[in-house]
C-alpha cells in the first residue's frame, strides 16, 4: 500500500473473491466487481455487472415456499479478454509460472492495473499489463486495455473479446440454491468488424440492459487490422482477433464498452445508444484521461489529511472507504433511481437491499456534497407509496418504510433465514426493525440542518417526515395503568432479540425497545419544528394535502412526551422492557468454545438455544442513542419524557453494554468508538482502527468478499468529520468541539455548511476555519461556546485550551 | 364564461376537435385530450394518451424518403365508456335528441364536466353527467364517472368499459399519410369482475405502457354488482356491465384507471403497478378531493388578479393559459424526462418536439415555481451529450443543440415540409436556427439571476452554457476585409428566410442574422460571469474538464466584441445581411387577394414565388432583441460591439419591422405587445388581448385543434409578470418599473425571488412589494431607482409619479 493505491504483489487464489470485492469499479450507475482471477487477461471469475437503480425483484422457491427477494441482478459481464498463443491453450494463471504479479487499485484515478510478466508454451515469456476502469466521467462507459509484450518471441496470438450474457447470481454461497439465473439474452449482432452488441432483458422486471463493445488492437500508435472471427454462442457474443507478436515489441488491445438500460433517460433506446457510444468513443487514454479528471474533482471535494505518526496507513484506508463509497454513490446517481445498498454494488450479499445504512452514510455525504443526499432521500420519498401502503396493509396510519427495500419499496425482508451453522432454515422476523422510519427521518431533519435546502424540505422532506411521525403516534399504544404510551412487537438495532423467550413462536418482537422509543419521541417532538420551518403558504397547502389537524399534531405532542423507557439496575436504559429478567451469557465458556463468537445467533441456535434468552447483543442499540444524539440534545429528549438522565447515564450505560455486545455487526465498532470519544480517547481510536479494518482485512471472515460494508466504511470517515471535531448543526450554528485522539497529530478536512465551503484545520491546540469565496450569506460557527460570524472567504481560528 | 370555468353551452360536431385541445386534461406526466364527442358518455374521436418523458422516434417514408422525426406517439385510450339502453343502439349524439347541452372546464378544480338531456328511444328521456379528471395529486390516476338517470323509464342499460389499444396517430390531417401506428398491443387481460388491463409497447424505443382500469357502478351510494361480460379484442380489452335503471333514480359508474410507463421509477415493473394502483384506489370523489386540494396549492402558487373595468374576460382567459401550462409542465415535470413541447401534450403537431418555447415559458416558471425551470433545463442537460456530437459531426466545436428536439436531443427537423397550399413537399431547412443555443443560454442565466442556485450552475447551468459560448465561438468565421466576425447559412427566428433569392437551391441560410449575432455575443460576454460565478474549486474543475484555456477566453472576449450586424436605412437593424437589397411586398394587393396572409410562406410558394425574396417577415426577429432586453442592457451589448444605439434605434425598427411581419406565429403577438408596452401602451394592450385569443378563438383557423400554443399562453402571463410590471432580474437587484396599462386598475399576483416570495400589488399610483415570512436572507429591491433592502416578512410601497 502507497498512499492512494490498494497494491496486491502476489497471485493468490484462495483470496481472489475477497480482491474482487475490494477492487470493484464502479461510477455509481454500473459497477463491476474488478480485479484479478486466474486468467492472464481479464474475464473475471465471479462476474458482476451492477446497474444502479434497476433493482429487480425475482422469486425463488426454497422449501416449498416461494422467496421473494432476490434484487441484485448479474447484467452480462464485459471484460471478457482472453489471449491464447498459436499452439498453446488460452493462457491461465493456473498454469503458467508467474514470475512476477503486481495488481493495484489506483485511488487517486480509479483505475485497476494488473502487471504479470510469467513463462508459457516452450520457455515463450510474456508481459501483460492490464487497465481497466468504469468511467467517473460517462457513466455508460467502460474499457479495458490489455498491453502484451512478448519478450523473447514472435508468433501469432489470438484475442478473444466478448460480452458474456450466461451468467448467474452466484455470489454468495449460502444463496446457489436459490433462482440464480435472472436474465434472458433477446439479441445478439455482430455491428462491424470491431464491435459486437449484447441485448438482455430482467425476467421479472422487463427491464432491459444493451452493451456494445469496440475491441481494437494498436502496435506503435498504429491502429493493426487483425483477421477477426465471429464467436457467437446461445447467450454470448464476441469476436477472435489474430495478431502478429513481434520480440520485444507492445501491443495494446482496447476494448470499450457502452452501456445503457431501458431506464435511461435522455435515451431513443438502449441498443441504438450503446451502438452510437462506442462508435464514437475515443481511444482508451482519451477515456482514461477524462475519468481521472472526474477523480480529481471528486477528492478535490472528500479528501482528508491526517499527521498520524507511526501510522501511514490510516489515511490511506479512510481514502479506501471514501473511494468505495463514491463508486457507489457517485454525481450520477442523482440521475439514477437508486439508494444506498448496504454491500455497495461490490457484492451479492443481502441482495442489493437498503437498510439503515442511510443514518451511517448521510451525515458525511452532508457536509461534502449534499445533492447525494438528496438524491438519496428522494430514493425514498419515490417510495412513499409503498410506504404508506405497508403501513396501512399493517394497520397503522402515515407511511412505514421497509426495514430492506428494493424494487417498488415494498418490504423485501426475507422471512427464513439460512443458518449456516446448523443448516437450518429459521423464521426471520427482523422486518420488524421499524426504527428504520426514525432513521429516514434523522437523515431528512440532518440534511435541513446542513443545508437549510427550504425547497427540499417543502416538497419532498416534510412530508416523508410528517409521515413517518403518524405513523409512529398510531402504533403507539396507550397504558392506562403507567399513562405512558408503548410500541410493541418490534425488534430494535439488536436482531439477537426477536421475541421474548417464552413466546418465541407466537409472539415475534419485543416491548418498548428503548432506541424505538425515543427515536419516536425525538420524531414526534420534531414533527412541530418541521411544519414551524415550511413557508405559511406551503405548510397549509401540505397540511391539508396531508389532512393534518390540530387535534392529532396535540396527539404527537402527547405521545411524545409519555412513551415508555425501562431501566434497571442503576440507572440502565433496559434495551427493552423485560430486558432485564434475561439471564446473562457465561461469555468465557462460549469465547473459549468458539473462538469468533461474533454470530451467537448462529452459534446458540445450532445448540437448540435462542439469543432470546440472554442479555447480549449483536449490535449496539440503546448506544445508538449516544452516536445520534449529543449529551445537551438526549438530555433534553429524556427530560421531555420525564426521566431522569445525565452525563453520567451515559458512562454506566456504556460500560454495561459494551460488557454484553458481540459485535456482529460492522456498524458495532463505529458506534463503541464515537460513544467513546470524549471519555476514553485511547481505546476510541482503537475501536476505530478496528473499523478501518472491517473489509481491507475481512475481520468478519468470509463476508467481505460478498460485498463490502458501506454503512462501517463511510462511518469511519465520518468519525473524522463529526466525531472528533465535535462537530454539529443545531439552531443554525454550526458547532465544533474538537477531541483529538492522541495518535492524531493534525487533522484537515473541509465541509460544506449552507452554502459556504469551509476548510477545517485541528491540532491538539487550535481550530482553524477558512471559508471560501463564494456567493453565500454568513453562517454562524462556534467552537466550545465561542459563537462567531464567519463569511465567505473569511476565515477564523479558536484557541484549544 | 365565468370566472374560472370554460364553457360551451351546446353541442357542434364542427367545434370538436378543437375543443379537445381547449379541454384537454393532463397533470404533466400523462395527457389525454379531454373533451366532448358525438357519444353521450365517454370515448373520445380523438385518441390520444400522451405520456411526458416517454418520447419516441418513429420512421416513417414519404415520397421514397425515410422521414425521422414522428416522435410523439398515442398511446392506448383510457376513456371508453359507453352506454346502451335495452333494445336501442349504442347511445350517439348524432342519433338522439338533445335537449341540453352543457361542458365545463374547471380550472380551479381542474375538472371536466358534461351534462347532457336528451331523448331516445320511443320517449325515453335521459340525463348523464359525466365527470373527467387527470389527477394532478398522484401522476399515475385518471378517472371518469357517468351519473346516468332515467327520467321517465325503467329498464336495463349495458355500459361497456373498455382499454382501447387500437390507436394511430391521426390528430394532424397533414400527417395522417405519414406512418401513424406506433404501438403494439402486447397483452390484454381481465384481471378480476370489475378490473382489465392492457399493455401495449412503443415499436422502435420499446418502451412499454401497462393501463389498469376498474370499472365499478353505484346506486344510493352503495355498491351494485352487474353481470359482466369480457369484451376481447386483438388490440384492446373491457367489459360489459349489464345494470337495471330505475326511472328517477341515478347511478353512477366510476372508472379509475392507473397507467404506468417502463421509464417510471420507484416500481417493480409497469403491470404490475397499473393493477395495485386499482386494487387499492378509492371512489371517484376521493380521487377528485385530493385531485381538487393539489390544484388548489398550484393556484396559491400561480394565480393572479386583475381589476379591468369593463372587460372581465381577462383575468379567465389568462388562467386557461396558466392552467394549460400547469398541465404540461407540473409538480410531477421533476420526475419525468420531459422537455416543454411547442404544443404542449396537446395535440399532435410538432409531434411533440421541443422548439425554443422555453425562452417564453421560463422566465414565468422561474417567478413562480422554479424548480420547474430547472426541471426543463435538465431535459437540456441530458442531451447535452447529443448536442455536443451534432456540433461535431457538423465540424464545430461545443455544443449545437437542435432547433427541435425530442428522444435523445437529436435534431428531429423534418427536412421536407408539405404545403397543404400547393400540396408540394418542399426541402426545410428550418434546422439552420441555431439561435436556439442562446435561447437555452439566456435561460440558464434567467434562472440563475432568479434564484441564485449556485448547485444548479456548478453542476449542470455552467456547463451548458459555457459549451454553447465555444459553438459560438466556433461558428463565428473572421472576416479579414472588415475585421468582423460573421456567422454564415443560418435562419433567424423569422422562417420565412431560408435563403438567398438567387441561392435558395445551392446555398441554405442567411448570413448575419442580427438576433442570431447579438445573441451570440451576449453568451459569449456572458460566459465570463458565468465562470466568476462558481466558487474557485469548481471553476477549476469545470474548465479543467472542458479543456478551457486563457487563449480560448481571450477569443470569445474578441469575438463577443467583434461580430457583425448589419444596418440599413436610417438606423435600421438588417435582420441579415442583404435585407435591405430585398425587394418591398405589395401588402395591400396580397391581402386584398388571400385575406388571412399569415402564412405568406405558402402563399407565395404555391405561386411559384418565394418569400426569401421579399422584404417580410414571419415574426418578430429582430424586434426579438428588445423584447429579450431592456435599452440598458441593450446599449451596452450595442456599444461592446462598437456600434451606436439608443433609445431611437428601438423605436424606428419596431415601426420599420411592425410594417413588415406577418405574424404567422403565435409568438409574435406576444412580442410586439412587449416592445410596445412603453412607447403605446394602448396598441401593447390591444395586441396583448390578440395573443389572449390564439388559442381561445382558434385565431390560426385551424392550428389550436392541433395542439395549443404553449409559449404564447405562458407568454400572455408573463407580460403581466415582466412586462407591464418592468420586472428585471440583474446584477443582485430586483427592479420595477411599472406601466400599467389604461385598462387595467391594479394588478396582483406573487413573485418567488431568491428563496422570498412576495406578494406585488401595482396601480396607477403606486407598487407595493409584500414578502411572506420565510427563512431567507434579504433582498435588494428597486422601483424607479429607489433601491430598499427588503427582509421576509415585510413590506414595502412605492409611490409612482
Amino acid at each position: 500500500m502507497s498512499g492512494w493505491s490498494l497494491v496486491f504483489d502476489n497471485y493468490d487464489p484462495e483470496q481472489e473473491q475477497l480482491r474482487e470485492a475490494l477492487c470493484t469499479l464502479g461510477n455509481g450507475y454500473v459497477a463491476t466487481r474488478g480485479a484479478s482471477c486466474s486468467e492472464v487477461a481479464s474475464t473475471n471469475h465471479y462476474p458482476g455487472t451492477y446497474f444502479a437503480g434497476v433493482y429487480n425483484r425475482l422469486v425463488s422457491e426454497i422449501a416449498g415456499e416461494r422467496i421473494e427477494n432476490e434484487d441484485l441482478v448479474n447484467w452480462p459481464n464485459w471484460l471478457v479478454l482472453r489471449l491464447r498463443p498459436e499452439g498453446e491453450d488460452w493462457l491461465s494463471l493456473d498454469t503458467v509460472e508467474i514470475l512476477s504479479y503486481r495488481q493495484e487499485l489506483s485511488l487517486r484515478e480509479g483505475v485497476l492495473q494488473r502487471d504479470i510478466r510469467f513463462r508459457h508454451g516452450n520457455g515463450r515469456v510474456t508481459r501483460t499489463r492490464e487497465r481497466r476502469l468504469v468511467s467517473m466521467h460517462d457513466a455508460h462507459v467502460a474499457a479495458v486495455e490489455c498491453e502484451v509484450t512478448a519478450e523473447n518471441w514472435t508468433g501469432s496470438l489470438t484475442l478473444r473479446s466478448a460480452l458474456d450474457g450466461d451468467v448467474r447470481n452466484t455470489g454468495v454461497a449460502r444463496y446457489r440454491d436459490l433462482a440464480n439465473r435472472h436474465i434472458r439474452v433477446t439479441a445478439t449482432d455482430e455491428l462491424s468488424e470491431d464491435t459486437v452488441r449484447l441485448v438482455a432483458r430482467a425476467s421479472q422486471s422487463r427491464i432491459e440492459v444493451a452493451q456494445a463493445a469496440r475491441t481494437r488492437v494498436y502496435r506503435d500508435g498504429s491502429h493493426v487490422v487483425p483477421v477477426t472471427r465471429s464467436i457467437a454462442e446461445p447467450a454470448s457474443i464476441g469476436q477472435e482477433l489474430d495478431i502478429e507478436v513481434h520480440e520485444g515489441v507492445a501491443l495494446q488491445a482496447e476494448k470499450i464498452v457502452g452501456l445503457y438500460t431501458s431506464r435511461d433517460r435522455g435515451i431513443s433506446e438502449p441498443c441504438y445508444q450503446a451502438d452510437r457510444l462506442v462508435q464514437t468513443a475515443g481511444r482508451f487514454d482519451d477515456i482514461l484521461i477524462a475519468h481521472a479528471q472526474s477523480w480529481q474533482s471528486l477528492w478535490d471535494e472528500f479528501d482528508l489529511r491526517m499527521d498520524t505518526p507511526g501510522n501511514s496507513e490510516t489515511e490511506l484506508k479512510l481514502r479506501v472507504h471514501i473511494f468505495h463509497l463514491l463508486q457507489t454513490v457517485s454525481p450520477f446517481t442523482p440521475a439514477t433511481d437508486a439508494g444506498v445498498p448496504a454491500r455497495g454494488w461490490h457484492g451479492e450479499a443481502y441482495r442489493g437491499h437498503v437498510f439503515w445504512d442511510e443514518i451511517f452514510i448521510l451525515p458525511l455525504l452532508n457536509l461534502r456534497m449534499p445533492l447525494l443526499t438528496r438524491a438519496l432521500l428522494r430514493y425514498r420519498y419515490r417510495r412513499l407509496r409503498e410506504a404508506r401502503r405497508l403501513a396501512s396493509e399493517a394497520g397503522f396510519e402515515g407511511a412505514m418504510f421497509p426495514w430492506q427495500s428494493g424494487s417498488d419499496g415494498r418490504e423485501e425482508s426475507q422471512r427464513i433465514h439460512l443458518n449456516p451453522q446448523s443448516g437450518r432454515w429459521t423464521p426471520d422476523v427482523t422486518h420488524l426493525q421499524r426504527h428504520i422510519n426514525s432513521a429516514i427521518a434523522w437523515c431528512v431533519w440532518q440534511y435541513y440542518e446542513v443545508t437549510s435546502n427550504q425547497e427540499f424540505l417543502s416538497l419532498y422532506g416534510a412530508e416523508m417526515f410528517l409521515e413517518i411521525a403518524r405513523f409512529w403516534a398510531s402504533i403507539a399504544e396507550h397504558d392506562d395503568a403507567g399513562d405512558r404510551y408503548e410500541i410493541r412487537g418490534v425488534i430494535g438495532p439488536d436482531e439477537f432479540h426477536t421475541a421474548y423467550p417464552d413466546r418465541e413462536d407466537s409472539e415475534p418482537g419485543v416491548n418498548n425497545n428503548a432506541y424505538t422509543n425515543v427515536m419516536a419521541a425525538w420524531v414526534l417532538t420534531r414533527a412541530g419544528d418541521i411544519l414551524e420551518r415550511l413557508s405559511p403558504h406551503r405548510k397549509r397547502s401540505l397540511v391539508r394535502r396531508l389532512g393534518i389537524g390540530e387535534a392529532e399534531l396535540e396527539r404527537w405532542d402527547r405521545i411524545s412526551r409519555r412513551l415508555k423507557v425501562v431501566f434497571h439496575g442503576d440507572n440502565i436504559i433496559s434495551q427493552f422492557e423485560g430486558y432485564a429478567d434475561l439471564e446473562e451469557l457465561d461469555w468465557d465458556a462460549y469465547r473459549e468454545k468458539y473462538g469468533d463468537i461474533q454470530r451467537l445467533d448462529r452459534i446458540l441456535e445450532s445448540e437448540g438455544d435462542s439469543p432470546n434468552r440472554y442479555k447480549l447483543s449483536k449490535q449496539a442499540d440503546v448506544l445508538m442513542l449516544f452516536y445520534l444524539f449529543s449529551t445537551e440534545e438526549l438530555t433534553g429528549i429524556f427530560d421531555r419524557l420525564g426521566y431522569a438522565f445525565d452525563a453520567d447515564t451515559i458512562r454506566r450505560n456504556i460500560d454495561y453494554y459494551a460488557e454484553r455486545t458481540t459485535d456482529g455487526s460492522t456498524l458495532s465498532h463505529i458506534v463503541r468508538s464515537w460513544v467513546q470519544a470524549r471519555s476514553d480517547r485511547e481505546t476510541s481510536w482503537c475501536r476505530f482502527q478496528e473499523a478501518l479494518n472491517v473489509d481491507l482485512a475481512d475481520v468478519q471472515g468470509g463476508t467481505t468478499s460478498e460485498g463490502i460494508h458501506l454503512g462501517a466504511m463511510a462511518g469511519t470517515v465520518d468519525m473524522l468529520h463529526r466525531c472528533y471535531t465535535g462537530l454539529e448543526t443545531r439552531d443554525d450554528v454550526l458547532f465544533f468541539s474538537p477531541t483529538l485522539p492522541a495518535d492524531v497529530r493534525e487533522l484537515r478536512l473541509s465541509v460544506r455548511y449552507r452554502q459556504q465551503r469551509i476548510f477545517v484545520r485541528i491540532d491538539h491546540n487550535s481550530l482553524l476555519l477558512d471559508s471560501t469565496p463564494a456567493r453565500a450569506a454568513p453562517i454562524s460557527v462556534s467552537c466550545n461556546g465561542d459563537v462567531r460570524t464567519l463569511r465567505p472567504g473569511e476565515s477564523t481560528a479558536y484557541e484549544l485550551t
